[in-house]
């Protein structure tokens, strides 16, 4: 079951000066920074509400987000949604025709195990599943 | 003062397929569906938690939503922000030197007072500012 929207993530170039920007216009700091080796990304997050504003610098030119700024620009990269039973919704949304960009949870930023939807299976948006990690 | 990420909003070609497609993924159907004359769109509205997800379809070739598609194709088209006081915010934002694209409020879906932030201001992300009207 998919319970609230949990972040959107938003592809920047610099993020040092998008902090900056984002802590003048959301009118709050990032209240932690991560690094997402196996991505090739370095991540800050925004509280806002329930929900979070993340913001994602590549650290390679392999990284999904160096290739989505590359084509598109710097923007919203992706919605993410908060689930139970990530294994149950991968399985529920693959049986409904949805295609899963990673066939096992994998684990992304901010303590969560995640999987993507491609965006041409939902009006082109990028969707990731997000459980927390219960350590 | 920003208090929480109000919904995001998605560009969509046919409101009626994407609310199927949505509700398949989402796990749950539109609470609402109303049309923004003076916007030129039809929206539809899924709660997910404290945030919505908005999906819009244009009416016109002028709508706004119909040129971005016509530009990027579907996909999330904006993040909306809701705040207690919107003159002040925008006299906030304005003043640091953020680009609004109203400089009035203007009423938008979902009996609310919005102002658009321009996306060059905002590392490519349209940004709402919105405030419930009180009746």
């Amino acid at each position: 079951m998919i319970k609230n929207l949990e972040h959107i993530g938003i592809a920047v170039k610099d993020l040092k000066a998008a902090n900056e920007l984002y802590t003048t216009l959301l009118g709050t700091p990032p209240y932690k920074a991560e690094e997402v080796a196996s991505e090739h990304v370095v991540t800050s997050f925004f509280k806002m509400g329930e929900a979070k504003v993340e913001l994602l610098e590549a650290t390679s030119p392999n990284s999904a987000i160096a290739k989505f700024i590359e084509k598109r620009g710097e923007g919203i990269h992706h919605v993410a949604f908060e689930v139970d039973d990530i294994l149950a919704e991968m399985q529920r949304l693959g049986a409904e025709g949805f295609t899963l960009l990673n066939k096992e949870p994998k684990r992304g930023a901010d303590n969560k195990l995640v999987c993507f939807i491609h965006p041409k299976s939902a009006n082109g948006v990028l969707v990731e599943l997000c459980q927390e990690l219960k350590i």
